[in-house]
This record gives C-alpha cells, structure tokens and sequence, in this order.
C-alpha cells in the first residue's frame, strides 16, 4: 500500500515537473506556426514599404522632367516582379535540388502544413517583396533615360531568373549554401547582386546628355539638380523602417525564445548601423566639402543599412556601428569613383548596394566564426559576375533589337512628356 | 488493489494523451484572444495607412489651388467619422438583430471577456478605420468645388448613418448576410457604397467650372493637370499596403492555424490582383493611347485592389490575377465613360470603387461555391442603390440650405485660397 | 483504502482543476516573452515612423529655402541621437537605485533571459526611438537659423543626458516614481521635456530676420509660408500612427488577456482624443478666423494626441475626447500666446508638445484614482524646468562659444543653400 502511494507521488512529482517545464519551455507547434506566420506577415508588409521608399527616393533624385516616369516605373516594376516571381521565379529559388545550381520552372502553390512549421502563403509574401526590392535597386541607376517597357521586359528577367537563380545558390539551398557561404539577409544576394545588374545597365545606356563636360572639364550639376529633398528624405526613412522587416525577419521565425531574441538583437544592429552610416557621411561631407551633404547622409544610411544586412545578428552594438561607418566611407568614395569613371549612376544605386553589399558580406567573419573570408569573396564575386553578366546581355539584346535609350529629342523634352504624358508637378503660385 | 492501479492508469494515461493533443492542436484561449486582437491592431494600424494614403492620392491629383483644402477634409473626416461611428455609427452595424435592417443608437463599451475571442476595443479600432476609409472615397470624387462644412456634415451622415446601416445588414448579420450573400472584406460594403455615394455627390454637384466644353467640343484638360505625381504614386502604395490589413485581417481572427493560414493566403491574392490590375493598365494605355499613363497605372493597381476585396481568400493566385486584370479593364472604360457623360470625378474614385467593387461582388460565386450570382446582384444593387439614394437626398438638401459649392469667384480663386487660407505650395528656386 | 482513494481523487481533482485554469488563463512563459518582445519590436516600428513623420511636417512647415536643412538635420538627430542613447543614455535611465537620481555612465548590453519577461534588445529599440521622439520636437521649433553642427551638439546633449536623466526619474524607477507622479507614456517625460527644450532654443537663438515686425506693427507671414502644405498633413498623419505604438505599447506587455485589453482601449482613446484635438481647432479657427486653418487643424490632432499620452488607458472614450479637445483649445491659445511673446516657434512645438503636455499630465487623476493633482504638479514641473534650464545652458554655451545661429547673409540665402549645399526643390514647369 506504502509502496502503491509512493509510486504514485512519484508519477505526480514527475508529471507536475514536466508539465512545468513544458509550460516553461515551449510553445505549442500551433503557437509556433501562427508565430511564424505573423512574422513573415508583418516582415512582408515592411519590406512592401521598402518598395515605396525606392520610389519616394528616386522620384526626389532625379530631374524634374523625369518624375513621372519614375513613379510608372516604380509601380509597373512592383507588378510585374511579383506576377513573374509567382510564375517562374520563386521555385527556381527555392526548387533548387541541396547544393544544386538552379530549381525548376514550375508553379508555386501553398502546401501549408502544421509541421513546415509556418503559412507556405506567408512566406511567398514575404519573399516576393525581396524581389521587388532587387529590382528596385536598378531602376534608380537608370532613370532618366531608359524606355520604359525595355525596362519593364528587364524587370521580367531579373524577377524571373537572374535574382532567383542566384538567390536560390544560397537560400534556396544551392552550391553556395553548401559551400559555406554566409548572407543572413542579402548584402550579397539582393543588394550586391541589383547593384551589379545596375552597373551592366549604366554602362549600356551611357551617361544622360550633357551630364559630364568633355574629358578633363568639369561640368556643373546644376541642370541635373535634384528635384525634391524631402521625397528622398522620406524614402530613405522608409527604406529605413523597412529594413527592420528586411533584416530582422530573415531570421525566419519567432516562435521560440531564441528566434524572437536573434530579430530584436538584429533590429538594434540594423538601426545602429544605418545610424553609424549616416552620421559617418556628414562628418565626412562637411570635412571634405564644407558643408553637411545631406544626399551623402542620407545614402550614407542605406550604406550602412546594405553593409550589416550579411550578418545583422553576431556583431556586438559597437562592431554593427563600425560596420555601418565603413560601408559609408566605401559608398562615398565609391561614388566619386564612379563618377571619375565618367558611370552616370543617377541615385547612387552602385556604390550604396553593391559595393557597400560587397563589403558587408567579406565582414561577415569578423563576428561569425563558421565562415571564412575565401568563401564569402567567392559567393559575392559569383553572384556579381552572374547578375553583371546576364543583365549586360539582356540591355545589349535590348539596346540591339527594341532599343534600350529615349530619343536624343525625347531626353531633351524629358522622360514624363516623351513616354508617360504626365507632367510630374503643376505647381503655380 | 490492482483495479485501483488500473483505473488511475487509465486516468493518468487519457490525461496525458489529452494533453498531448492539446500541446500539438490547440493554443489556450487567452493565446489565442491575444493573437485575434493583435490581428485587430495590426490590422487598424495598416487600414490607418490608407487614410494617408487616400490623402496622398488626393493631394497629388488635385489642381495646385485645391491641395490645402485636401489636407483639411482628409484629416478633418479621419477625425469626424471617427468620433461619430463611436456615437452611433458602430453600433446600428453591430447591435442589428439576426437578419434585421437595422441596429440601435446607442453607445458602443468595451465589453471584453475571454469568451469573445478578441478584445472589443481592439475590434473597435479596426472598425473604425473601415468608415474612415468609405467617407474618403466621396472625398477626392467632389473635390476643388464642394464647401468644407457641408462636406463634414455629408462625412457626419455618412459615418453615422448611410455606411454602418448597409454595412450592417451584412457584417452586423442583418437581411443580406441571411440571404446567403457574400463579401469578405468590403467590395461592395466599403467600395461600392463609398463610390455609389460619390457619384451622387458628383451629379448634385456639376462638374468644375471649364472642365468640361461646349457639347462636342473636346477640351484640353491642361488646367487640371494633378500638382504631384509623386504624391499620387505614393498615395497609391500607401492604400495598397493598407489593403494587406483591409483583406488580411478580415479574416477576424489569427489565433488558429487555419486563420493564420488564411491571412497568408489572402495576402498573396491581395497582392497578385493588385499587381495585374497595375500591369494591365500600363498594357491598355500604351496600346490604346501611345503613352504609358501612370494615373492609370495607379489607379488600374486599386481597381485590382478593390475587385479582390470581396472574396480575397477562395481563388487561386492565377484568378486573383484575372480578377485584378478585369477589375482594372472595368476602371479603364468607365472613366472614359464617366467622361463622356461630363460627370467630373476628379480622382477616378467611382470607377475604381463602384465599378470595379461591383465586379468583384459579382465574380465572388466563381470562387466561392457557397453563393449564387442572383444574391451577389441582390446585395451589390441594394447597397448602391441604398447608400446613391441616401447621399443623393444628403447632398441635395444641403445645396438647398446652407450651399454645397464653393461661389465662381472662390473656384477661379481655388478653394485653398478662399476656404483654407492656407496655399499649398510656397515654392521659389 | 478508502482514504487513500478519496486523497488521490483529490489531488485529481485539483490538479485538473489547475491545468484549466491554467489552460484557459495563462500562456507559457515562453508564448508570453514572444508576445511582449514582438509588442516591443511592433511599438518601435511605428514610433520610428514618428521620425519621419516629425521630418516631413518640419519640412513642409518651414520656408522653401530651408527644406534641405530639415532633412538633414533629421536624418541627423535620428542617426545621432540612437547612438549616444546606446552609449550613455540607456543606462542613465534605466541603471537608476530605486527613488535615485540619476543612472550610471555604463554601456547597455543584452541581457535577456526568459524571466524578464521580454527581449532587453527589443525594449532598447523601443526606448530609443522615444529619445528621437523627443529630440524632434526641439528641431522644428528653431528651425531656418540654427546651425546644423551646435543643433547636433544639443541632439547629443539631449539624448544622451536631459531626457534620459529626467526619464528615468518616472520610467527608471526614480525619485518621482517613488512619488507617485503618473505619465502613462510621456505627456511630460517625452512631450513638455522636449517643448521645454525647444522653449529654451527659441529664446536664445531669437526669432528670424523679419519675422516680426516693430513692437505694435502687424507684420505679414507671407514671406514665410509654409513650403508644402500636403507634406505637414503627411507628417501628421505619420506621427498620428506613430502615436498607437508610443501609447499602446507603453503599456510594455502583451501576453496576458489584461495587456491586450489595455492595449487596445489605449489605441481607441489615443485615436479619439487625435480626433477631438482636430474637430475642436477646425470649429475654433472656422468661429473666430472665418476660414478653417488646415495647420492649426494639424496641430490640434497632435496636441489631442499629445494630451491623452499621460494616461491613455483609464478615461473612457467620451473622456478622452474630452482630454483631446481641450488638448487643442490650449494650443491654439497657446499658439497666439507664443505669437504675442514675439517668440518664433517655426513649426508650433512648444504650443503642441509642452502646453498640451502639461495640461494633460495634470488631467490624469480624472480618470486614474492613484494620482493627485499635487504630485502631477510636481512632477510636470521637475521635469520642465530640468529641462529648460540644462537646454538653456547648453545653447547659450554653444552660443558663446562656436556660434548658434547662422549668418545674417546665410539666413538672407537660406540655410539650404548656406549649410548643406542643396536646394531643395528644382521644380521647373
């Protein structure tokens, strides 16, 4: 009878702690999931807002006479990346056999189950903002100048293959995935891998007329000035803000303990470092130029946001600030690189993401210690030399068969009244 | 003895295996109340955007000497109706009886408990941004000639009466939500109501003073170009993201693996049909018109928006995108309709709204096998009709008595000048 | 036997009885700490939206020459402002002894564990986007004369400093929290510390160059008018939605029923005391001006917002629409007040932020039985005069020593052109 109580008690004490425990512990698979989910809902919609804040900020960048078109692009762009992406481009990604090169072109539909572990739908939605905000990335480089659909039918390819290619090498569990390589939320994969396609684009179209003086002179800027400040202001807050879903909810999950410390570990670094970017770029400016640039601020803090985005998460606050600063001085002097190099990159999409993105990945070591430096320069080169080369062949096809540039006639008029037929202000006193 | 044993193994083993389940299955009630309310917040947050965005849209095609007189009847009823469906207007939606016409005037309060699922106020808050939503569409439809006031009484009787009554009859579990008809998140409760009331707005009103010719004479639309394209384009983006919690959190509930599943999934489809409603646009403009408009664009994305919002979670992707499409080609033509009839909207609100949240209403049976076609028209008709009625009454008695358009010499002036005493732009280079 | 049955039934009973409860009432610790981590994390998104919010009513509010300066001097503040939080100010605040002081100058680090209840990472990004909410307020207020380099000295000196010191009095568990002083989420800590500082800025630097006229002469606004009236309703609408996180998750949890109930009804009161603050100076300026003054409506949702922060939780809705009002009575009158003073607040933030502020933290034992109207005094009144006095201190020190405010030549030019080399808007038809 003694012995009966006892066994008991113990089949009690025993259940009791384990309950506890579980209670203690972990949240239930349904928990988790709907966790999961959320976040990839919530990271969605702020990396939607990033497409808005390339918007804003292109539109206040460019001439006056090209604002339409910006706006058309901007909007045509977000359409058609994410109708492509549906078609072709996801499972080219993320149908990619384990260490395999490419997936397959087949339709993606939501298979949720309890145990994948969060809504299929949830993070098709979170994935296909990436690849508008890739895109994105190039339309800024080339304003001014391409045609509108040319771009559009770029816009196809790059959504539709060249970004989920690449894309898929790593997160899709490809060759570089197994390789070592480390890009927690796309230094490289995004943004290294737009601004590359970027640079093929610049060097196709050629400079906007009349933008540098003949060899050796120098030309003023002042007809190539920026239409409206505050519009790029408010989109690099926006670009800013989005972030924080960019980075922070890449770590994929929330519905454990360590998942939601990694995103609230990765928001402070990512803010820190877009912070260290920016207040790097004014002293920089009003040390160099006299006065306090406030379009080098501003892309001074996407620098610093693009840099920390390969690894938002290992570095200590103050490594993430250092990192942040490192990628502004790069963008800044990358920008009177480019700018030497007679490359007229409009918004400055070169140097803030992919030199800025190139160098973020090559820090990763720093603060990661299952990578190394060899592999994370060979995953960067051959996603830039992928993205340069494929989006070089398809402006030159362009360029070659349709034509890739506006009219001489048509530039001078401008981009709004040649191809949209909407002026972009009628502001009279 | 041994009986003993056995029977509290039984039981030790049935509670376990209970627990078990409920570990894998179900999340706790309060788990689950805290995710429906989040879903609430989250949701009001997003729709909050739209007003902003609705503003933007406004501000951006309106004529320069209207943007101040925007800004004023945007916040100014984002104010308004917020305070008067508090007074009145939640509760003749939601205090309806089971299939009755109408609900009572009284007060709504908070009366939470764990058996409702969801915190009231949190339900409130997401409410009240619906109404916010509907008074805006009237906004943009009249603008540059209405009077300020008689526009806030119209928002006053709009919020407080024409919109929670029809509303009602639905989401409150009124006539029509017993007649077996169907709409999800509002293409005929919020849009079309909305646009039905702007119609009637625009018909007691007239057109602008110059906007249209002498019969058959085409007149030149130059003094009524938009003052910002930029604004218009962010505008857009901004409604579009709010629309990921219109349709999202429709849904009522995240706590479930099913509801969270389907939030994803209406994400996706939201997203899709707003896209193909954006790329069909540029597609017809550029074929019909030569150039590839970006107003239409814009406005091409919300027609996409508002075809999807009745039945956002049934159809696959690709009818998503189909429905977008054609919402967008009804939007098309019926602008260019409204034209000819010399009916001046000035931002496009009613064929976005009405006719493309008609079309959504009707193309709900295509997905969803639980409803007919007869009750979809049924229901869209008795809205429309209801809430055209009812504006139409509205605005012709406040023509009658206090005045409802602006005097000729205030409209040469421009409203800013002559109701806001604020102008817009102060802009010198 | 017997006995031993009826025990174990018992504990049976007991134990299961436990379990529901437990079931129906508490979420695992884990689901909780997820819940109040996300609360954190979805909180400073949207006060960092503030950010850009605060930006864009500054930029549409000053003269067009002047646009530039603002974006930079935000973009700014928000970059250097996070930085000094993280390296000084965090720790200023929240290190405090019970009923001290004043923390230690000691660097934050995570520190999270499951019982504290939440991610510390994600209660830092929360935290320091109050501290760019507060120094904002200053920024708009001295607007187109200061210069921007002793602006951010302050921002340093406020951020790292003023505000955390006087913060953490309340919100580190200080001297006025031991005093029973009650600032739900920041009417004095965040609000009227922040107008008091601006206070103290408008008064050393002066008011701009013609600004008013000779004592008695009534001088024309004209040539400073606001540059983009859509841009300060964007603004507004921005901080408005900011506002439903800085309150909402100010209530610091939301695992449990009752922090999802307090959450939302802190989101209903916040709007409609937003809401009231706007009604009420549309009917003020309509009655006494003869035209309805779209900023003044601006300024009154903020100063209804800002007047209902003290306690958004307790009133009821009718209340709080009350609070809000009244909140917008004040700064109109405040507004003429500040006019009359011939002190040049560019933007209205010592009317909005500190009088609406105070007003509010002195209405909070309406509602809340736990505070006295002495102690509200008291604790509005430290806070104020801290400071002002330290903000005076800081400006005059930089007045005297590297210079405050810009050239008279510079301010004739326009700090746009003088300071950051850019003009703002390059709008050509």
């Amino acid at each position: 009878m003694k012995n009966l109580l006892k066994k008991i008690s113990i089949c009690f004490i025993f259940f009791l702690s384990f309950t506890e425990i579980a209670s203690a512990e972990a949240l239930s698979a349904e928990g988790q999931y709907i966790f999961n989910s959320l976040a990839f809902y919530i990271g969605g919609v702020l990396v939607a807002f990033m497409a808005a804040g390339f918007c804003m900020l292109e539109s206040g960048l460019v001439t006056t006479k090209s604002v339409s078109t910006i706006g058309a692009k901007n909007i045509g762009k977000f359409a058609i990346c994410s109708i492509i992406f549906f078609f072709f481009g996801y499972n080219l990604a993320y149908g990619i056999p384990e260490g395999g090169y490419i997936g397959s072109f087949t339709l993606w539909s939501d298979g949720s189950a309890i145990d994948t572990g969060y809504s299929d739908s949830s993070d098709f939605f979170f994935q296909v903002m990436f690849v508008c905000a890739t895109v994105s990335i190039v339309s800024g480089a080339v304003a001014e100048r391409i045609k509108i659909w040319p771009f559009f039918i770029f816009a196809v390819l790059m959504s539709g293959f060249i970004y989920p290619v690449s894309m898929g090498w790593q997160w899709g569990g490809g060759w570089l995935a197994s390789s070592g390589f480390s890009d927690f939320a796309g230094s490289t994969l995004v943004h290294a891998c737009g601004g590359a396609a970027a640079l093929a684009g610049v060097i196709v179209l050629g400079a906007r007329e009349g933008r540098f003086g003949s060899k050796g002179e120098k030309k003023s800027l002042v007809p190539f000035a920026a239409s409206s400040i505050p519009l790029v202001t408010l989109g690099t807050f926006l670009l800013w803000f989005g972030w924080f879903g960019f980075n922070g909810f890449s770590q994929l999950a929330m519905g454990t303990f360590d998942d939601v410390n990694a995103i609230s570990k990765i928001a402070v670094n990512t803010h820190l470092a877009g912070a260290a970017g920016t207040v790097t770029a004014a002293v920089i400016t009003r040390l160099l130029g006299g006065k306090t640039d406030i379009i080098m601020m501003l892309n001074g803090a996407l620098a610093g946001l693009v840099a920390i985005t390969a690894e938002p998460l290992m570095p200590s606050p103050i490594l993430a600030i250092l990192i942040g600063s490192i990628g502004s001085i790069i963008m800044y002097f990358g920008t009177k690189f480019l700018e030497m190099q007679r490359l007229d990159d409009v918004v400055g999409a070169i140097p803030v993401h992919m030199f800025a993105g190139i160098f973020g990945t090559l820090a990763v070591p720093m603060s990661n210690p299952d990578t190394n430096f060899g592999t994370q320069f060979l995953g960067t080169l051959s996603v830039c030399v992928f993205s340069f080369i494929l989006s070089y062949l398809v402006f030159k096809v362009l360029k070659q068969t349709i034509g890739l540039r506006i009219s001489k006639e048509a530039e001078k008029l401008g981009t709004d009244k040649a191809e949209v037929g909407v002026v972009a202000y009628s502001i009279r006193d």
